[in-house]
């Protein structure tokens, strides 16, 4: 095997010498190294994938269908004939998919046949997986599956995604790189997901609520993390947070906080919330190795609650901080009418404790939070990290228009008061409103006409109304926009609404010296710099109440998708995340030696 | 009593004393008489009755408010404290609402506060009722609870019917009119609307689905009213019609069809078929008391089958007659699991004998139909009948838009695939173009995001499409462009559609000398002229095939809702199409003649 390559071999060969040193990066299409090595020198590794992929997307239509279809197929003719190239055959061996038997065999195949015949290139997955080791192959039959259900667009896309990652799992076999800490942030999640909740092991499924055996099996093993990572104290709080703190050197007395939740959703994904815990652990563990002390004292918090799935209260771990836990909640029951108090007594938590984790300001340089990004945009930009600008202020209502209903074949239609039209144009509004702000979203997600015939025009319609906006000002003009809107539409229209606010949230912009540090952080890294507001809540939401916080957005895989078992990430995209993190701290400890 | 007034009488006064004939029309409101006066001579009531309602219509909004100001409260302080005008007092005692009971005046006046709070106007509503036997005060209270509901637009047109309606009732008064024909085939209808299927009558509800006890009960009272009604001949076919025939002279050996259906939706109306079925008959009843023959044979079929409640099987009674009845629904079975062969024997209908049932076009002369109109148009427009140019043509497809699911917070609105918006931009386009049409209509009745959640773009969307015009031609370019429109909505969003087609029918336009001889009917009743397709289907869409058919359509109150127990008309309406039914049969008898 030939020695590694290095970004300053790579940078100081001549064109054809660097694509030579390249060959095999994109399937039979050495075109695109060599454009992106016009851009030359490269800062980083980072930057120079990212200049392939920029490539790639400016590319026509008919190149990038060009390379897709110069990929084999998955587990197909060219595999059983041995003409795959050195690398696919080295890939598909890896995933298992050369030992198929003959029914999966099949399977595959007939998948691939459909694909082909809807798309008309093959189905492409980077069947190395996202950390290398191979994915399994019923993870890969059920992504086939589900990726045949897709739009010719969609799948284009996805299909070049995924070629990229294949192309970035080659590059770092050519410079002999393995992303180490990634790799750990990786694994510590692969074990904690192990443990889920009663009936959802049988299924293959992730679920981990409140206080559960499978929650406080997780809250020991992160624990025990922890600990085998160097923190000097861990505890379990009185709310069933998992604190662990890195102590400094005692030269600033104020502490920074980082952390995320570790609950899930139903059948939820491996990474939300609980790679806000690991890649802070992970700078823990580099600095304990090396013996080396912060300025400061880190506190990783694992949060113990963030998702409201077993009881209605949600951000219960982060609220307890802030000193926003409700007793009132120790009164909810779950499904099976055990109430929080109950379950807080069984997993040996002392109620009467609970005011007392209330934070103080004073304490804390701030807090920051890592988390993956549970939206597209990172995925379709192939830039691995995002630096947040604001989590957005929402508001949610529920509404109803009342028409008339009547017969759909002798109503002519200026006679109509059809309340499904009537919310129709309300959508579109809605839509147009908010796109024309850029970074707000509406939604409009609940949508029914009870009791709807095909022959008669509706007379009521159902609807729901989610909007949110960086700033509580964008969010309300948003809003009010809306209603106007709905105002007009009913009056115009002859109808007449019912709505009723059901949340309102601020915004939690991030606080502008914390938001520049991980910005230097992330351009030290040579990854590109994108900037985004976070449509989802986050624990960084609830600290935000008492101390300046910005979190870290880190791209998922598969457009992004979470609350989900095909959410996903790399592990080059979590060594990114835990270098930025080093960054961070690096800073913050040169700051406070000046 | 003063003598009744004439048509001459009005005709021949001073505008002053013709103003003071008419005194106590239109409630405090003199001028609406005043001025339609402007325009005799009359040539009939019901022109004279049109040319005050459209006074009204041209009238200020404020002019129309002061009218209905000018009405008491509904039972109210005014009726109380006796400041009533006498017609006032007449018409609410006897609805028998001086007779209430304390709790019954109590909701009275708290509707009464709560309209005119809402409103701004007092409620009114003819509570002589349709036939001017006075409405049954739990009727009165249901209507003013549903009207509660309305819109202000609407309630203030609602208001304004209901006055004409007094006033009519108040002019059949002046001018000693009694609508004994129309008054016939009211009570014909109150008394088969006695015979409801089991479950309904304790929810005081009609329902009379196919070959039910309570639809066989009414087989018998229609069989009966025939007989008493001087029809020659009557019979209870093999698939339950039945058919009453009122012999001519045989100077003309081809018969006249007419007839509607008897049975009802659930929780139907006491007018929608039946109607058909006895203005016909009180036609037969006025030749036969006169002792006068026609020149040729009039049949009247009542259909036992045309909604489709029971068993799939719409249109089952006419189809029989046109040898479309199809063998297989015999094996159909109903919620109880009875099948309609069961059903049939049951019944002691003899299915063998259905195929003879077939009649050939050349023994008629061709078929009418009268039909309550199930829409707004002919109570919009203040005009009793409406001539039917053509039972319209319809498709309906049932539709899926299949986008992608995201995280409403997270999903940026350029990146989205909303299966709801892409159906709400379908929906204003249908909406857009069957307008564009004029006489087109198109509906999305059913509409759905399956298992929506507030917070979730919608992936996917259910919807309902029925697409109907005058000719198959129309409903044809309607349909392709509706169909091209979601394809390129589809393809523009990025979403994908499922599409099946569901039902079509084709149109059948009236035949042309037929409706010539309504037309002529109706201008010789000195009622407007208003020519309309019908967007429901009818009886008259199955005979369409074998013979020339023309429809007449009679005003429904209440908007013209239908399906519905608040269907209705009123014995004036019922009074006119009678006498046009009989000015059709006296054309044909002339053109017989000649």
């Amino acid at each position: 095997m030939a020695a590694p390559l290095t970004l300053a071999q790579l940078n100081a060969a001549s064109p054809d010498e660097a694509v030579a040193l390249l060959d095999g990066l994109y399937e039979h299409s050495p075109w695109i190294a060599r454009e992106a090595l016009a851009q030359r020198p490269f800062a980083s590794l980072a930057q120079f994938k990212h200049a392939m992929t920029r490539v790639l997307a400016q590319a026509s239509h008919e190149a990038q269908l060009a390379l897709v279809r110069a990929h084999p197929e998955l587990a197909g003719k060219a595999m059983v004939d041995k003409n795959l190239t050195a690398e696919s055959t080295n890939e598909q061996n890896k995933a298992g998919l050369t030992q198929c038997t003959a029914a999966e065999f099949e399977k595959i195949h007939q998948l691939n046949r459909d694909y082909n015949a809807k798309f008309g290139f093959p189905f492409i997955l980077a069947v190395r997986g996202p950390r290398g080791l191979g994915l399994q192959k019923a993870e890969i039959i059920a992504t086939f599956e589900r990726r045949l259900q897709g739009h010719p667009d969609f799948e284009l896309a996805e299909c070049l995604r995924n070629i990229h990652r294949i192309a970035e799992i080659r590059l770092n076999d050519k410079f002999g790189i393995t992303p180490t800490l990634g790799n750990q942030v990786w694994d510590w999640q692969e074990v904690l997901s192990q443990h889920t909740d009663p009936g959802y092991a049988e299924l293959g499924q992730l679920t981990v609520t409140y206080l559960t055996d499978a929650h406080r099996a997780c809250a020991k093993a992160i624990s025990k993390d922890m600990q085998e990572s160097g923190c000097d104290t861990v505890h379990i709080d009185a709310v069933g947070n998992v604190v662990g703190r890195y102590k400094g050197t005692g030269a600033n007395p104020r502490a920074l906080m980082t952390g995320s939740h570790y609950d899930t959703v139903r059948n939820g994904g491996k990474y939300d919330g609980r790679l806000g815990i690991y890649v802070p652990l992970a700078c823990v563990h580099a600095l304990s190795v090396q013996g080396k002390r912060l300025p400061f004292d880190l506190e990783i918090v694992a949060f113990a609650e963030e998702e409201g799935q077993r009881y209605k209260a949600t951000f219960l771990g982060s609220g307890a901080l802030t000193g926003d836990f409700n007793p009132a909640w120790l009164d909810q029951v779950d499904a099976q009418g055990i109430s929080m108090r109950e379950a807080m007594q069984h997993a040996g938590l002392c109620v009467d404790d609970i005011p007392a984790l209330k934070r103080q300001a004073e304490d804390y340089l701030g807090f920051v939070e890592v988390h993956i990004e549970q939206g597209p945009v990172l995925n379709e930009l192939d830039i691995p990290l995002g630096i947040v600008t604001s989590i957005n202020a929402s508001v949610r209502f529920q509404g109803e228009i009342i028409g008339m209903a009547s017969h759909a074949g002798t109503t002519p239609m200026d006679r109509r008061r059809d309340a499904a039209a009537a919310v129709a144009e309300l959508m579109l509004f809605v839509e147009q409103r908010a796109a024309a702000d850029g970074d707000s979203v509406g939604t409009v997600g609940i949508l029914q006409v009870p009791n709807g015939s095909i022959n008669v025009v509706p007379g009521r319609c159902i609807f729901s109304l989610d909007l949110r906006a960086p700033r509580d000002a964008q969010r309300d003009r948003l809003a009010s926009d809306v209603l106007a809107a709905l105002q007009s539409i009913c009056e115009k229209r002859g109808v007449h609404h019912a709505l009723q606010e059901t949340m309102r949230a601020s915004a939690a912009p991030s606080a502008p010296e914390w938001q520049q540090r991980w910005e230097d952080a992330v351009r030290t890294l040579g990854v590109p710099l994108h900037r985004m507001p976070s449509g989802a809540g986050h624990d960084a939401m609830k600290l935000h109440e008492i101390m300046p916080q910005a979190m870290l957005f880190v791209r998922g895989l598969n457009s992004g998708i979470s609350h989900n078992p095909l959410e996903s990430t790399t592990s080059d995209d979590m060594q990114l995340a835990t270098e930025a993190f080093e960054l961070l701290l690096a800073q913050l400890a040169e700051e406070a030696a000046h």
